[in-house]
């Protein structure tokens, strides 16, 4: 009895009709969230789908948390280069090593994806996956934003934490699909956004089985395994997940084809795209940025029936801090 | 109202003191595995891991059903190869896939692995996953077992089939983690085993995301990316899951180190080798099969506490039809 008592009070909450996005204003963006949600959820509609398949998908970098001046895990990787070359120079082994370690963002910009991955495998190897998530995790308790002076975990956004309670309220999974990689998110994506680890997608280093007079360890290789970007989204979905989802989120072309594979099936689905158009509160930019660049997805949302977020007009507040 | 009272009879069931595992006879396997379920769950025990901790991973082939004479994947693979042969001869173009599609099974064995995933990639590739997956479970709707004339997903196991629910009731999320394709697997695992396909790590092939006039699909491409076997096992459940299971089941030493990665992390840890000793009810293998080969693990359960589980003397019964 003590048992259906606590469940009723555990219910509770969900029957009342709170409104479940606070955050976002009363436009065309939260109705039509609504709308969807509430067809798919709806035993008589014909929208109806069961729990099982409600699988909703997320990028991470600039669609949960932001991503200017650069993707934060690159900072973090700069970082832990610079600690690691001031122990043993030697590794600073190319141009662009040694550029980032004496803080040329520029010549690092130059290099392009290619010199950002050396940075990142260089920095992210050589030590055991539970090593590198308590560092990173440490990383992000101490490290601030160098505009915002925030802590990285706090510039998520309220909105879209909203949404991810919304969601898993109405029985769906939902899945980070990042090209971050997928241990740097994990040491953080369980506390900022409830999201555990089985349900963390994203690029994957290469990594060793080692037994160790303490037991074994898995360690982090040097070398990328997996590129979860792109085309790999909706490869990686498959093989993780197994279902196409029903709802994609992103904010750059590198999440078209998530959301081109998620909303080209069969019955309910629903795209949408965060358009970072708010210089005051966080950044504005789309088609020439270096980082999250949005350029097809803008002009073919439309016409693909994606919600394009205006983060201005659409959302009351950012940053979950100021509420 | 009608909410909490359907909870109420739904958690009926649960509050009775019903045998989880009626097909276990009453030996030491079935007390051990039962001590330890009942240890992680009760909350006043030093032995309590929280839900989202209880991790269970099965291997599949000779762990949840057979793999005699040799592994189920191997004989569709070897019947689809025949048929695709027989509308274009020149795809056997080596003496592995010449031999396969001629029905030599020892010139195939004497091949080895390598000759084994030479004809998986040849006939599981050139389709989409879609329509592997719907071929796959038309072969198994099909397909006999040549000595039981059983169908294939019949040959499951009646009490791992009850160990899986068992431990799902006791709010434990149960993965299968085998050498097999993920998709060959996704064919039946949620029929077979109630395990969804977000709940199924297994080998991977290359795939590739290809946008036609009907929509994107995604195509099984020749190649392999991963093979989930040894110490891939634990890699896979690192990025896979990125959590230490805390109970772990396997039958040959391909499941060693998955094993051996669950039972040495901290706190109540069970693993557990089903032992094929059961010549007249299924089939008696160990050290010299060249499926399922158990040696190394053979030495090292009784040091190690993994639990033997001897397949003659502790199951009442082993398909699930008998009942």
């Amino acid at each position: 009895m003590k048992h259906i008592l606590a469940l009723a009070i555990a219910c509770a909450p969900l029957a009342a009709t709170a409104d479940p996005l606070p955050s976002w204003n009363e436009t065309e963006a939260k109705s039509r969230i609504i709308a969807f949600v509430e067809g798919v959820t709806d035993t008589g509609s014909a929208s109806y789908v069961s729990p099982a398949d409600r699988v909703a998908v997320f990028d991470n970098d600039g669609t949960l948390w932001a991503e200017q001046p650069v993707y934060f895990q690159f900072l973090y990787a700069v970082d832990r280069l610079k600690e690691k070359a001031a122990g043993d120079p030697s590794i600073l082994a190319s141009d662009v090593l040694k550029a980032a370690a004496a803080g040329d963002m520029k010549a690092v910009a130059a290099s392009g994806k290619k010199g950002l991955l050396e940075i990142v495998e260089v920095s992210h190897s050589g030590m055991s996956v539970d090593a590198f998530i308590a560092d990173a995790r440490a990383w992000l308790d101490s490290a601030r934003h160098p505009q915002t002076g925030m802590s990285y975990d706090a510039m998520i956004y309220q909105p879209m934490l909203e949404l991810l309670s919304y969601l898993r309220d109405e029985e769906f999974t939902t899945y980070i699909v990042s090209g971050g990689g997928v241990h740097f998110i994990r040491s953080f994506s369980d506390d900022a956004y409830n999201i555990p680890a089985e349900q963390v997608i994203g690029s994957i280093g290469k990594s060793g089985y080692m037994v160790t007079d303490a037991g074994p360890i898995i360690m982090k290789d040097p070398g990328i395994v997996f590129i979860d970007d792109a085309e790999g989204k909706p490869l990686a979905i498959d093989t993780r997940i197994g279902k196409r989802p029903i709802f994609a989120a992103g904010n750059s072309d590198g999440d078209f084809q998530m959301l081109e594979w998620t909303t080209t099936g069969d019955g309910p689905r629903f795209g949408m795209i965060v358009h970072h158009t708010d210089a005051e509160r966080e950044w504005a930019y789309d088609r020439d940025s270096h980082v999250g660049r949005l350029d097809r997805g803008l002009d073919e949302a439309g016409t693909r029936g994606w919600l394009l977020v205006d983060m201005a007009r659409d959302w009351e507040q950012v940053w979950p801090h100021a509420r």
